[in-house]
């Protein structure tokens, strides 16, 4: 028997990956996305997004099952599959999964981002038990009850709104005096009555037996410390790329460096979306990312079929 | 009176520049669209677009018509105007248009480019129909069937191979006996068994009723007239961006060179979308070029406004 050799494996299907599957399908490259099964996307636990063109206000479920059927109906392959390993040997590429080996003569690594743990005491110990990093997800569970956000960009601000419509109390802890976040969301969070910010403040420690109870908190300028009782914490201090899949050039932060055709340090390997280094990471972005690593895949795979 | 001093005009209505449009409202600023009237986009003529994802197929009428609706939902102000000059004056920008003078902190120039007509009889009848300009975008539309190129420069063959693994046959009609694209695609393209190459020929007229049928060819050496039957006919002789309203660098061609957050040469100028260097120029790059662009804008803005 011989192994399938694909013009293309995709790793990953959210926004980079699904699009880089459409047009490569519509170059006529034979193409497997790789659906990874074991952390969620970012994107499909966002609530709501607004900010996609096309849709005024859509879920990342919603775009996401948009997007997959779109993928789909060009007629390229989608499996689940967890990825251990993406490997060149000898220019021929080796996707390692849970079960097989796969071959292709180009990879495109579209694995995405997940959340930064804060890294204080109790937060493993009650994940799950109050300690969360996605409202959308665990925002149900906290009705009536009063949470902590921490930090102050655009996920803490977006998620203690999506919060405040379902927690009596929604307090947000920033490290500094002032947010991130975007204009129109700040003002939204201001106006909202049951949100109150904690500025120049930090976590220390998260505590409780079998369910969050307490926090204890820093003031950064006065040295201050003191406890908040909370029954849900929620965490936006950044976020960690799925990279370590793969060896190539990454910034100190694990994000895959790219030039502007999403060509890595390794000749046949790209890097789409969440998962490289880039001034945004959006899905207007996400899905540019796909189509351009497809036409570098496009013309890759021409030449080294010619090259036969 | 004092005249309305914008912290944002966008000169340009298509994918990148409402998007800009969006991502900017979002961040707050006060932001005017001008819509330029005179020309339309290469976007809004496009009869099928279906690599947008989440828009399985659609009209480039459609999406425009879409895109310009989430913008006007986010409260950006959309102005009809034919601008003719935007210069820096003292840091601040001027917006020259057809009857009056615009004031702003910044400006995202987003006005596009438009492909050079070959300018025989049938092409306009047929755009869409057949003709095309782009194979990226519509060379799935010709699976199995048989197209021509004209022209012999990097776009051309670059074209021809991403249409020769979906065609079944493609002719490239060059007015000269050797082409000007580089060596490698030249080499790729000569290796190419669906590949042929007509010399010394130009088309006369592109004939169809309702599709493309054949097209006349005349031989400039010998003057002798031929048909050929094909169903498409792609035509690259030439792209003009629409950058004359603004003296920034460009390249020799008149795109207006960016850097990864879409600066140009002159402080508080961006540029998005197809009026600039790109690897690639389609409505998903253009849409993340206007995200990427406002965010850029909005730090800017806002350092300006700290200043005062």
């Amino acid at each position: 028997m011989v192994a399938t050799m694909y013009d293309l494996i995709i790793v990953g299907a959210g926004p980079a990956g699904l699009t880089a599957g459409i047009y490569a399908a519509r170059y006529g490259l034979e193409t497997l996305v790789l659906e990874q099964s074991a952390v969620p996307g970012q994107i499909s636990v966002a609530n709501v997004i607004e900010n996609y063109p096309g849709f005024i206000s859509t879920s990342g479920k919603e775009l996401m099952s948009r997007f997959r059927e779109h993928a789909l109906a060009n007629g390229i392959a989608i499996k689940k599959a967890d990825v251990k390993k993406v490997e060149d040997v000898a220019g021929k590429k080796i996707v390692l999964t849970h079960d097989e080996e796969l071959y292709a003569l180009a990879v495109i690594v579209a694995t995405g981002a997940n959340p930064k743990l804060l890294g204080v005491p109790g937060e493993r110990k009650l994940l799950g038990k109050g300690v969360s990093y996605c409202a959308t997800c665990d925002a149900a569970f906290f009705a009536d009850q009063e949470v902590l956000v921490i930090g102050g960009g655009e996920s803490a601000v977006t998620d203690a709104l999506i919060l405040s419509g379902i927690a009596s109390k929604v307090y947000v802890a920033h490290r500094r005096d002032s947010l991130r976040a975007c204009k129109v969301l700040q003002q939204r969070a201001f106006m909202k009555d049951n949100i109150e910010f904690i500025w120049d403040s930090v976590v220390e420690e998260i505590i409780g037996e079998e369910a969050v109870e307490k926090v204890i908190m820093k003031n950064v300028k006065t040295g201050e410390m003191t406890e908040k009782n909370v029954e849900g914490v929620f965490i936006y201090v950044g976020i960690n790329p799925n990279t370590g899949i793969v060896e190539l050039e990454k910034n100190d932060n694990g994000f895959i460096i790219t030039n502007e055709k999403m060509e890595t340090s390794v000749k046949g390997i790209y890097a789409a979306g969440d998962c490289r280094v880039s001034p945004l990471w959006q899905v207007v972005t996400a899905v540019a990312d796909g189509a351009v690593a497809a036409i570098s895949v496009q013309e890759y795979v021409t030449d080294l079929k010619l090259m036969r």
